[in-house]
């Protein structure tokens, strides 16, 4: 299961320290512009190495299109794109492969095949999801041509920090991806004390989707909330995935949750643009919970291939908050599952059309969850 | 997509109001000792009608086997289960026809299909729910002979209300599925007057899973708790998914979060038993929001399909807090996920066999996010 | 594997002699005119018990609509259709359940499953297509409403004996879909002495799709060819199949085979309207190869589940000629690929639209194999 | 679509001058040993440009390993297999790009896609079976050494011409994967006068698996012999799929076709080793038509994108009859759907085991169509 998607499908293959990473984009559409140059942008916001708070890690990240494109233009066909690891550091396994790091995928890997690949933590690596970045240059390039659906995302919290304001125009200037600019010199000393502590924080992620029509998603088990907790939850890291207000709902009155609408729009959404698995025509909002890193220099009980305990510690380059590098990926699967369900859409209800009446979205769409509105 | 699954594939179908409700169970194992009267517990732990803090419809759910068993045993034939709609109330649907109710679904449907069946919510309603948890009841029971598997689940809070204690014994004998019983008269009351006003509320459900071998689920896009989080959101009325210490991670150390391991065991399961997207043999758990109600007596500011504001009125019979009976629900759906994830391995790594060492579960499983021991 | 199809997927269900059959439609484009009552014709095409020809089992095979279908439209929802089984008779099947009969699925199921359902073959029975049948009406009126597609089929031989004429009128006016009016009494003959002799017979059928847009299909391994492949042999009894000029394009010279062009269309059909997995916009031409009916009066040599050698008499109803009712039967799996090709082909290409030039079919689009003109 | 399986899934890309071809195998079994060497045989057998009986194009063929294979053995990760086109000659593609060739996908991916890539049939060149072969290469080992299944085949028509004799062991000593050397000659001569005459021919192949035990396959949609002829039918240039006697079984009678049984095993194989969609444990017998190539250099009337009539002409390099490459070609196909069946039956029926009795094999298997014993 390596592929997701049901028409967009994109199947992604590589370990973080093999040759190569790659996947291949099933289903997509023909005319579609894109060279290989589209993808650097993207692929360079959710790269290691670019700050002091992120890995050291320095891939160039250079996209080749194997297959699928011609003369500028994708063709229909399988669109294949490849990435040269470069800084996969030669060193001694041996330990390594030894060991279970808790916190880890080395234990649930070897309890499933029986064998793992330990460089670099082989295709449990975070180094994955590169590819899905990738891709989903793809499928921004489309929903925004072809929907006017525009994909974004923030970090709305490190730690016990959060967000002051939300200024969306801030946040691709500050290396936090953070909405609230006066807070990066607060978070640049939070990162420097807690990386030099040795230890790791979790954050939040928040997505959001504007300009998405009404009537995509599909009830019952291919709703689009569903598509978008399986996407999220299948980043690494993740340990929770929020639609609109998500657990705040659950100390919320009916009166208060319910959006209620007016010929101008409705006037609140608790609900994250999504009602009954299907796109109200809102601003689609998620929000995304990360652990923070297992990989530590300080030191964890763990055991050995032969069941004996050990002390792992960490010695390679790690992020000591995985979740600053996630906003890239949690837009990359939320535009993953857009495509994927607009194709969908347009296969089983492609002679519906524009029904009317059409609700405009409103004004208050949330920059978070709890935040939309008085209902 | 009415399927949930990929190789034990479960199709509903069926309407609120329609003649009848079903499903059809395709990939069973063959063997599985299974009779029509089988169904009746679960089914009447998610029925409504059975206290007064539920709605009132009061629906038999007799399952007729249609087909796959022969001589009290599936046959490896697709199962066919079918329950007929018996409490379907014959009304006026003009006017329901006509409004989109606030927080529900009618406005979506006819969106994306320019109709709908507008007789007690037709597909979106919560009675489809039922048939998925008659299909766990198969999936269940082959877990828990097959591999001693145990799936169980309890309310976790009620608007503001969480338990002050933890007791599995006593979550079957009160009818809000709650671990502690000295907190049911508060529970009783807080629902009367919750009913009496016209409102509703939310609630969160935790479900877990024992016994679970290490080495479920697949790494990348079918992670098992990729599945779980699809699992749930595709639940009616359901806004987030956590997984072990879900959003709590967020503010998590990674020294704190990390679960250690000793030859006795795992200290501790902040990861809800899940690492890699593969089980770890720990305590899988999940823990689900569900909004409040949005039919309410109270008004609503709605509009109808000319696109004219209308107030709304819900007259109709409804739970003043749907995630009371959820609890069943969520649990069928773990069910279905782990049932499909045994299949899935089994076939990709069944000649891998049980991999040495097998570290214990440990003492700290954790009840709910975030209690899961001091890692 | 019981469902067909990936985006209009037919799910079946049901053993000849269980309590009922039926299936279940998902991804069903919505306004889709639909009643109970519009089954009848296919499903009295296909039935026994119409002519002394076919097996004597004589069912109402009256459809009810279970779901989906809402003030006689499709909603988008699971259309679900069941028919109880009337006819099943009661008998004694301790002899049967202890015999594999050769040429049956008795034995393999056995093998397969390790139980079997043996009460008149089960799942195995050729009783199951008439669900396929049931959907495949739906599949019909979309086709040929939305596309002008119409799907038609006849008999193109029974043991030894081929049409001398193809008449497409008088198909329809014979019991054995004949296109040859003045052979029908040599058919009876047939067909008559052969019921008596206790032995049965193959046949071959061919069907046709006219109307079919070029376009339809997809390449590599979603071929409109091989779906339909996949789809002819999927019926019980099917050993061949056929696509246009099928096995006589083995001995032929590429410049007889090749359909040249011109611009008042395409000048010989060989391809059989497929080239490249993808439709022309000629006829699409299958022919199926049907085994004779192994269910046989005369003793046969078979073996019991204690592996002892023992003499098989079939003493139920069966058909002579099991291929005399499969026209229906290939024309219901020919309109389900096609109504799956086309919303597959609007999923990813439904921004393409009409492509200049378009080639007319031409005027010789073949009968049968090898019969499309001179290239 | 451009993946085959449900559970071992190989995914391919690439166009034919391209810069590379490829495929991801998802769901592989872990443990097994495969090397970049491993490929050479089977890809070898593929090839053009070995004999002058084929293409004159040239291609390394060298397989690079990206994913998957950690120190010689697959891990259960993505296997990522690459191969670069060198032998893509650059020519002037302007001409071809705006011609439709007769007997070509040309006109096809025009009207499915809206554009197309010229370059030497881009992706419906028979170039994408290369990847076929290579990933089979795993799965060929696999079935072998985990259930001692065999997989192979020969050729058994080339034109008019059939085998005298059926001796598998000169089939790989000749350029025509032919059962009987004292043709060889003849065929040479048949086909120098071909190449010569600038026309083409068909050819049939026969493929047959041993081995395999009873119990692969689904009943109705997932049958094995309709996984079979989707596989065979999505290879290029294929227009007919047999198993067992095909269509010759139309003028059988089931006397005669339906496969008794003794104690000492099934008395002959009419069925080609499946019934009821599920194989028997006799050997798996498929026939496929290959059509002649439609690329000639004698002109044939084809259209340019304007609509207008041209004369097109091929003068690049073909070959005269397809397939006699295509052995190893049906060979994948077939171990590729075994393989993946193989994985399906012990997803589901895991826990059956070996049911007796199992009926052996017994002597009778058959060779091609028609000629596995008297019934």
């Amino acid at each position: 299961m390596n592929t997701f998607g049901q028409l967009f499908r994109v199947t992604t293959f590589g370990e973080s320290h093999g040759p190569a990473i790659g996947c291949v984009i099933d289903g997509c559409p023909p005319g579609i512009a894109i060279a290989a140059e589209d993808f650097a942008g993207d692929l360079a916001r959710r790269a290691t190495g670019r700050t002091r708070h992120t890995s050291a890690r320095h891939e160039s990240d250079t996209v080749e299109i194997l297959s699928g494109v011609y003369e500028g233009s994708t063709t229909g066909t399988p669109v294949a794109l490849l990435i040269r690891n470069t800084d996969a550091r030669s060193k001694d396994y041996d330990r390594i492969a030894r060991q279970f790091r808790p916190g880890h995928a080395d234990y649930t890997y070897w309890q499933k095949y029986g064998v793992r690949d330990p460089r670099g933590g082989g295709r449990s690596s975070a180094r994955e999801t590169t590819m899905r970045v990738a891709a989903a240059v793809v499928a921004k390039r489309w929903l925004r041509e072809r929907h006017g659906v525009v994909v974004r995302g923030h970090l709305a919290q490190i730690g016990e920090i959060v967000p002051s304001a939300h200024d969306w125009s801030v946040v691709e200037d500050n290396a936090f991806f953070w909405p609230d600019a006066a807070q990066v010199p607060e978070l640049e000393t939070y990162m420097d004390a807690l990386r030099k502590s040795g230890d790791s924080v979790g954050a939040r992620v928040t997505v959001v989707a504007d300009g998405v029509p009404p009537g995509w998603g599909e009830p019952v088990y291919g709703k689009l909330d569903a598509d978008i907790a399986a996407a999220m939850m299948s980043i690494n890291a993740v340990k929770g995935v929020e639609i609109g207000d998500g657990f705040a709902s659950v100390a919320q009155r009916g009166t208060a949750h319910r959006d209620e609408m007016s010929a101008g729009g409705f006037l609140s959404n608790h609900a994250g643009g999504i009602l009954g698995g299907i796109s109200t025509g809102q601003r689609i909002l998620a929000s995304v919970a990360f652990k923070p890193t297992s990989s530590l220099r300080l030191p964890g009980r763990g055991l050995d291939i032969d069941g004996e305990a050990v002390e792992v510690v960490t010695t390679g380059r790690h992020d000591p908050c995985v979740g600053i590098r996630a906003t890239p990926i949690c837009e990359a699967m939320l535009a993953l599952v857009l495509m994927d369900q607009a194709l969908r859409h347009r296969a089983q209800c492609g002679d519906v059309g524009e029904v009317a009446p059409r609700i405009p979205a409103g004004a208050a769409q949330g920059e978070s969850p709890g935040d939309a509105g008085d209902g």
